[in-house]
């Protein structure tokens, strides 16, 4: 079993418009509502390649009610556990307003609730629970966090997982990685800005190396459509979607995670968890909706993507 | 006592950027929820004048829910009774962004719900029983038919209005107001382009004249900075604001119906209607929250509306 954290849940809209005009009224023509936050995304893609998973993380008002209620019927349901801890404040939404002539999206994220002292506590309460099922494989740590918690909230998290002997992925950026580091994750995965944010370096293999150095057992940094570069204890690999792709990017990095936890649990070798990281991330992007993936897009990709030793 | 009738009403979401950049990603730094709809606008203006109003139309599911939650906390709620009917079908939400660096809202609208034939059926029973009800002195039909409905809703319900003796205000636009006026509304109160729309006539005097031909008895103009201009069995007169204000128009339109409303019930000589609409139209504007009005800046202001005969 994968556990998925993910501290900042949101209740994802997603509006299509004829064509974005700044400072205009508009008809919305399609309003669709899907349960999401980073570490969502990677629990439904990991329930659609058969994995069980379970989701936690905090959930309140309005819309983390909506949010539990959709994630109870989405595809692949039936392998996702709901072990999300009420809070009192109110889970946000973020809108994304698809120009329809275009394709572009424009993002609007609500900043979500404030989570107080005792609902971490009890959050890490829950949280030790799954860390102590003989079942559970691995953790990812994902996303921005909420208003309230520490800024190295995610290296108790990582720590607590280590503790237990769990493989721990952390994919967040900023203040929280540069903590999180601390704990010794083995594996992080940020993008190129991120890698750039936390080391100062903007070539990939040298800012993955320093990151290393700065206490990540793993890096597998996505690179958009250069693909991916990981940098382990085991060695390096590039891997190479087959051509640039046209479409949404929600959801790519978060359908990475899913590959390479997935190829961990399963015990794959590194240059075939990193080909499905970036068949995946590809087929998200291909994909009509943010955040889901095309599955027959993922078959056809996956042995096309290129990957050669690097780093 | 006054009814207003929101068909398609709304929970308005105002989000508060830094700046609105298309394409971007935003952070929203402020997100504020209220009940909305044109009618329910009124409605709050009415109760903060004082006026016992019932609010009714429809509403349904999440959004549905928060928007009565809310309606019962409003300043003045005291003097709202909630009459929304429900339906199957899910309340929409308006999200406005406003760009704090220019002060520029940016409005999407989603559709609303699709209305069945037993759900009308279940509307006009409520709609009756208020209208029978002896304290009941007018009614204020307001704002787009949601889908589902016939086109001829608003004709129906003029219909019903005047064979129970209750005064009629429609404050619609298009096809709806069109075939609303063959029911003869007491008051319609169009803004300039929604007469122009309707008459095909841009000189205001005469647009309004043509719609009084076309069955509105009454005819009261909103036209924005320029004020208004009344065109009645009485005469007609111009209300003209105090110089031109800076601010949010949202909801101007609403208050003005209110004004005019509430100077119907309360006997008013049609130039204090006026100069009352013109007042709380231009207070709402100065309001820092969409749909509100300045209750200081509205005592003010109206001393200095100017009203002279014309039309």
């Amino acid at each position: 079993m994968i556990i998925t954290v993910t501290l900042n849940s949101a209740l994802d809209v997603t509006y299509r418009v004829p064509s974005l005009i700044p400072h205009a009224t508009h008809r919305v023509t399609e309003a669709v509502e899907r349960p999401g936050g980073k570490g969502v995304n990677v629990a439904r893609v990991l329930a659609a390649l058969g994995h069980r998973t379970t989701v936690t993380g905090f959930a309140g008002g309005p819309a983390g009610d909506e949010l539990r209620r959709r994630l109870a019927t989405v595809p692949d349901a039936h392998r996702i556990t709901d072990a999300l801890v009420p809070v009192a404040g109110l889970t946000r939404r973020t809108v994304g307003v698809v120009d329809a002539a275009t394709g572009d999206t424009t993002m609007f994220n609500e900043p979500g609730p404030t989570v107080g002292p005792s609902e971490w506590t009890a959050f890490l309460a829950v949280y030790r629970e799954l860390l102590a099922d003989p079942g559970t494989e691995a953790v990812a740590l994902c996303g921005s966090l909420p208003p309230g918690l520490p800024v190295g909230a995610y290296a108790e998290l990582v720590r607590e997982a280590r503790g237990a002997g769990v493989y721990a992925l952390l994919d967040t950026s900023g203040e929280p990685l540069r903590r999180g580091l601390a704990a010794r994750p083995d594996l992080i995965k940020p993008n190129a800005a991120e890698l750039t944010g936390l080391t100062g370096f903007s070539e990939p293999a040298r800012a993955a190396h320093d990151a290393r150095r700065r206490g990540a057992r793993g890096v597998a940094a996505s690179l958009g459509a250069d693909g991916m570069l990981a940098v382990t204890e085991e060695g390096g690999w590039r891997a190479l979607p087959p051509g640039r792709l046209a479409g949404n990017p929600t959801g790519a990095g978060d359908s990475a995670v899913a590959g390479l936890l997935s190829g961990q649990v399963e015990g794959l070798p590194w240059p075939r968890r990193l080909a499905r990281a970036v068949a995946l991330s590809a087929a998200t992007v291909l994909a009509p909706a943010a955040g889901e993936y095309d599955r027959a897009g993922y078959e056809e990709l996956l042995p096309k993507v290129e990957v050669v030793p690097a780093g």
